[in-house]
């Protein structure tokens, strides 16, 4: 899978958009408490108990994406995902590790994302050992054969053509991140171009897979019914024995300031409503000034939030043109990152007209500013989902994992709330004034085909 | 200097426009007649005598561009070229080869593009052995030292700002090369982006420096006063002592199918009158099934190609909404290239009635195609043109030195205006309706502050 869908996704969207509505009180008093540690490989490792049932997350991070994919290779960090699956160890025969998953009623993925590859399972506190030892030997022994590559190619050409070519909102997208991304790498797709993932080898895969896939390389993180101290002996007793690769320092191309306004469209006879969106490119956590990404992330929950956001208000209650309409700040990525504005017209209303009220809401905000009460409202908001997810044992070990995957620390994760309360009223206007500037972006229009 | 312009970007264009106007008789029996070989250790040789002045062009091509660099590193294939001139080698002080030119009365430089490197001098016969001599020392003798790194990316920083970042119609250009390309390298400018021309060091101009500058990558050609029996003894004397590198498969990333129109404007107060381009992927003739590059040439020479073109008629002449506009194809790259159409409105006429024009004059060849009349003129203007070139010297050589250093050969430049004459109506129907479609499209808007 990549993480264009999945639970995870869900989870951590439903999360971030505080619709998390189960908060049951913490079981025991070590329960949330990170502990975190490095193997002597160099093999980052965080404990998170939760005691509350019995079982364990499992979940092994590469800090590797398909933003680190070599030129002409795109499709490559999503295609040694599937291989991991697919192909033998030199311990184990191919899908044996699946099958023991299956035989303890657990359950077991993979997924794929532009700055990592994470593999995880959920089983009873018993079987953590058996994870730890099959994940730590796929790390290390993979076999991968010529059969394996030709029959798991196949399945990775059609998972595209069915999500990206057979979907024009998919293929809009792809286009779009190719437009709004000029150098970084991000604008290419997870999945990969048709033209270069026919083309991936064996080769392709092994030289990948000998490169990133290393102790040194790894977070691992064990959530759920385990102490710390058990999962340090366990991790030692497998991981460990691995043996360390190179140093990878990550080193990405960086994005050229924009100084233009750019358009993308696709106009389809399978497109029945028509959508747009507006990007912008702006730091992430792991990039920007302190205090920027977490005045973006309040910025966009101000602006398009849900249904109490300006842009749902004004477009969808207030003027009626839009069926829907919202804003969104991915701000967990390594590098320089996107804001996003998207909605959809209602009845009669063009994209034009909701684009014009887009563009008055964001001068508004350049002008005037956010309120304190709807700032205080926005902090409540994100600050009570992540008390919320704490309860959320795979939320809790994706947060995590998927901070340190890209070099940033517990510590962050942790000092998160505090940051986001400290957020004035004039930075989220500054980030606004600064980020959202019309003559800077980069839109994209679906179109059905009878418009044009 | 980039291909961005100089003399000889200026003479290929005149002539390839047919503006040529002298066209003395041949002097003597092997004028013209081209004789090409390889030295023992893989570099291709060219000769093209020319007898009518004492005069010699002698240029080294390298195949590789900036097409070529590594990510990250833009801009190190025209970096590399400055230093070249910039640094001494172990057997000639900095600075010599240019005062040795200069002493003779000669001329010399060098351009960068995004599929190869050139040097070149234009001196007396009898220097021609001084200038091998020099060429070939540097070819593999060359002592970058850092301060020559720091001073010379002092120089290119300013090529940049004063070309790119201080001209809005540059500054344009270079973003709708990136949206136009998504994948293939010719989205990255030769000049490099800034952000990494900055960072750009000595390890790197001699790492690229020692992969790419040798003998089997690349080629000689002499054109002149000059015999080609004399040539292979001067280059087997001088090129020939080098060594040969390794062979260097030229794999590069492909373009995926575009399934969107795009758009890309700048919006500047330094714009006085405004412009609009649009561009679509098209093969070039070493990417092309036989036949489409030549019809796409003719396309370009009906539509667009000078006062008696189509748009040029329609748009300047009759409907008197355009100042300017025409249309070109870049069919000399080594992978896909463009097909552009260009104008710019006169009066109070907007962008979008030049675009309803253009577009009206494309759908008129896709539904009628164009006359016999008009497509035997335009193959005479070309085959004309092509004629008048082989009086001039330095065309002749950048010709066959710009087609051998893509990978395309001796006959292939011969015989093009015999392939040229084949193209027939249907034929250029054909690439228009395959080619010109509006909905996928990359269209570039110049726009004064003002408009906004």
């Amino acid at each position: 899978m990549n993480l264009r869908s999945g639970w995870l996704r869900k989870t951590l969207f439903a999360t971030a958009l505080g619709f998390v509505t189960t908060a049951p009180a913490l079981a025991a008093s070590d329960d949330g408490k990170v502990t975190d540690f490095l193997l002597d490989n160099g093999m980052e490792v965080v404990v998170i108990p939760d005691h509350r049932a019995p079982i364990v997350t499992h979940m092994v991070w590469y800090k590797v994406g398909s933003a680190d994919e070599p030129p002409g290779k795109s499709g490559i960090a999503h295609f040694l995902e599937h291989l991991m699956f697919k192909a033998a160890t030199t311990n184990h025969a191919a899908g044996e590790f699946d099958r023991a998953v299956s035989a303890i009623g657990g359950s077991n993925n993979a997924f794929t994302s532009f700055d990592f590859t994470a593999f995880h399972e959920t089983v009873v506190p018993s079987a953590l050992e058996q994870m730890m030892s099959f994940e730590a030997d796929r790390m290390f022994n993979l076999i991968v054969n010529d059969d394996d590559i030709k029959t798991e190619r196949d399945v990775i050409l059609e998972e595209r053509r069915s999500r990206t070519d057979n979907n024009p909102q998919a293929a809009l997208e792809e286009e779009v991140d190719a437009t709004l991304w000029q150098n970084q790498p991000y604008r290419i797709p997870v999945l990969g171009w048709m033209q270069e993932m026919e083309k991936l080898t064996w080769t392709d895969a092994v030289e990948f897979y000998d490169l990133y896939y290393r102790p040194n390389n790894a977070v691992l993180v064990v959530t759920g019914d385990v102490e710390p101290g058990t999962v340090k002996a366990l991790a030692e007793k497998t991981y460990g024995k691995v043996a360390a690769g190179p140093g990878l320092p990550r080193i990405r191309p960086v994005e050229p300031e924009q100084n233009t306004k750019r358009t993308v469209t696709l106009t389809d006879a399978r497109v029945s409503v028509p959508g747009f969106s507006t990007q912008w490119v702006v730091p992430s956590y792991h990039t920007a000034e302190p205090g920027e990404a977490e005045a973006l992330d309040l910025l966009a929950e101000i602006l398009g939030g849900g249904s109490r956001s300006r842009l749902y208000q004004q477009l969808v209650v207030k003027e009626g043109i839009a069926a829907t309409a919202g804003a969104n700040f991915r701000g967990t990525m390594r590098d320089a990152t996107r804001f996003t504005i998207y909605g959809s017209p209602r009845g009669n209303a063009k994209l034009a007209d909701l684009e014009a009220a887009v563009d008055a809401e964001i001068a508004r905000i350049v002008k005037d500013g956010v309120t304190d009460d709807e700032l205080d409202k926005a902090k409540d908001r994100y600050v009570r989902s992540l008390v919320f997810a704490r309860d959320e044992q795979p939320y809790m070990a994706y947060l995590y994992g998927s901070t340190l995957a890209i070099g940033r620390t517990v510590q962050d994760v942790q000092e998160w709330p505090d940051r986001i309360r400290k957020v004035t009223t004039d930075q989220v206007k500054a980030v606004a004034t600064r980020y959202l500037v019309p003559d800077r972006s980069t839109a994209g229009y679906l179109m059905p085909k009878t418009e044009n």
